[in-house]
């Protein structure tokens, strides 16, 4: 993995990226900052190595076609537009920063990453996460269901998943509290309220929808690139202790809802296509909605690493996930379920084979901890094999525990009556 | 329970409602609607009987305040303003309707409900969905899980929910498409794929929040009011045979995703003062958030009636629901989740301990079917005792069930490959 923050120096060109910088010309991912001088004015920017080129500002002579959609405060606009226009607007904004005729009107446009605020890029509509590898399904299931087989008879039948809260979804670098809450251990004979003692990461790969979709109008596997715009990093933080005790029967809930965070850019699925490989051989027939066998490959050859307090802790492989993210777009949809610009789905934790390659601490420590700390910070990055050996990079996810909240007295804050 | 839609002679006043009509001057539900001959300009309408009063249109004389707030297309920023402006609102209204002097002003800005196009009357933020009725989840459990306790260890010492798919929250009258989806009976070698033969309502009330809250700040059981805005009824739509086959270990996903249908009516919280109620005896003690002992009586007195092609099959009570919606919202943000503007949290299916009082036909029937057959029309209405004997209506949830779409050939729609 290389180091995605080389040293760089002020006098150097951003139009020369250092070797197998993940940001360069083949990526080109979408976000939206400001600057310090108008800190209330968004905009859409695209990432070159350390720097944020502000596409709504270019020239004439540069300027891409469908420009209206990039003088958005989100990204919104452009991933409604659908894959032709996101199709244009690439390959004219590629032209703007590799066209060496273009560098005057290109260089003061871009802003070094340092000098400028990440927001959230795009409204999150509905958030929906799967559970995707097999790997992390059979260890979590033989830490949470011991008694059980590790993996539930539906497991390769379908790809498990269930609706998040989208209005916590935060953008990397959003300090992450520590959620309060229940949790009772088998052996405790009541419930108790507290911090979670069991804090964890989820590593995982996020993929948001540009163009919505009808009701009653299934997503078919091979619609996948018209709906897609793009790809992400997420950390679906999760309270371990919290959602032991609450999520059978209808599934995670408060364990989850209180943070996930997602990079502040989102690589276009368009820069992943030498990327693609087949996903693992299947080991059950599946029903044709979901019989991915004739369709072009819907593995992502994406490698991730996570680091905990800059300690490189594990290396996930998304190669090794049973479902594609078009098997989950299509499960998602065939009941009739329409799409909206903005869906976010991701594919539950990525954990490969090996015992480096594992995606959340529960694995990780096979259940035993140690989890978070306060004050540790979890970094997720990502890159993937591009055209020419380049490399094609995920905005990198991090963030750093705070101490839960004190829980207040007075009935007024929490239901907690006063002494 | 009264007719809803007595008959209504053209020469009658609006302001003439006959006796036991709950949509009177002490109700004042808010919706959004449109007219034929404009039908894309969506208007903030209240409801009086059987119009809808045009309150955006309102002359200088009976102006309520905060008038731009009514102006706009959703009722999202009325919703945003908090209770102080929500009183200020009403009680401008509700003098504008009962006020002798002011008829002349308000009558031509009444419009015959049958004249007017009704639409979702707020942005869904997010969807979550409870599981409050011990009575409910006892018969629910017996049936889904013959060998286990009927109700989790879990059951009583939290209020059980998870996130549901608010991009298909539909308003009542639209039509109800069966789902497609995989379902496979224990008996069954492999799962199948079609249409469910176990479509399902769920009777429920649903609770919008108005002002959103911030991160990290539980809303305690007393500060309720100030968040939520007001009700309404939810038909929560099941595909019991698609749930049943995913819904272990994450909960229910497709087997609800595809639509819930909900009213186009929020009854303000401040219209239900005198249905406050006092939920049953807590059979545990409850964690001090969500010790309700000390607050102020957290059921509503809500009489809810679910016809099935205009026969009455239930008549669920919404006081016997164990949890409160306070309990709901205090469980939902204790561990630092935010809220926002337009989040619809429902209350699970409302059932009551009598064989007439089941939200549900799993329940009615007691697993056995049959459940929903294309045509079948559900409506639910519900009303609480009010001031002077008024009663107090809750907008009807209605939806007819149209056949499940043809799983097209060719995998461009389904990834079915063309024979």
């Amino acid at each position: 993995m290389p180091d995605q923050r080389p040293e760089h120096s002020a006098e150097q060109s951003p139009f020369e990226l250092a070797e197998g910088d993940p940001f360069g010309p083949h990526t080109l991912p979408y976000g939206v900052f400001s600057t310090a001088d108008e800190p209330a004015r968004r905009r859409i920017g695209v990432r070159l190595g350390h720097h944020v080129l502000d596409v709504g500002a270019l020239p004439a002579a540069v300027r891409p076609p469908h420009a209206e959609l990039l003088g958005a405060p989100t990204l919104n606009p452009l991933l409604a537009a659908g894959r032709p226009v996101w199709r244009e607007v690439r390959a004219a904004l590629h032209t703007a920063v590799t066209d060496p005729a273009h560098r005057a009107e290109v260089a003061p446009l871009l802003h070094p990453l340092a000098d400028v605020t990440l927001h959230l890029p795009f409204e999150v509509a509905d958030y929906v996460d799967f559970y995707a590898s097999e790997h992390h399904a059979t260890n979590v299931g033989r830490i949470f269901r011991p008694d059980s087989a590790a993996l539930t008879p539906n497991w390769k039948h379908l790809p498990i998943g269930y609706h998040g809260r989208s209005g916590t979804v935060v953008v990397t670098g959003t300090p992450v509290v520590r959620p309060n809450g229940q949790r009772k251990a088998p052996a405790d004979a009541a419930p108790s309220f507290g911090p979670s003692a069991r804090l964890d990461i989820e590593a995982e790969v996020g993929f948001v929808v540009g163009a919505g979709s009808a009701p009653n109008e299934p997503v078919g596997l091979n619609s996948f690139r018209d709906h897609v715009f793009g790809v992400c990093l997420v950390n679906d933080w999760s309270a371990r202790d919290i959602q032991a005790w609450e999520y059978v029967p209808l599934g995670p809930f408060l364990g989850k809802s209180f943070a996930t965070s997602v990079s502040a850019w989102i690589t276009p699925l368009d820069a992943l296509d030498e990327a693609r490989t087949t996903p693992p051989a299947r080991d059950f027939p599946l029903l044709p909605y979901l019989d991915d066998s004739a369709a072009e490959p819907g593995g992502i050859d994406l490698r991730i690493e996570v680091t905990l307090n800059g300690e490189t802790i594990s290396r996930p492989p998304f190669s090794a996930m049973y479902w594609t993210a078009a098997q989950q777009l299509a499960h998602m949809t065939v009941n009739g379920a329409s799409l909206r610009t903005g869906d976010l789905f991701a594919s539950g934790t990525v954990s490969g084979p090996e015992p480096d390659q594992l995606g959340c601490l529960l694995e990780v420590t096979q259940g035993k901890g140690p989890y978070l700390k306060d004050g540790d910070e979890v970094t997720l990055t990502a890159w993937a094999p591009g055209p020419d050996g380049a490399r094609i990079g995920l905005g990198e996810v991090t963030g750093r525990i705070l101490p839960a909240p004190e829980v207040r007295a007075g009935a007024d804050a929490t239901g907690h009556h006063a002494p």
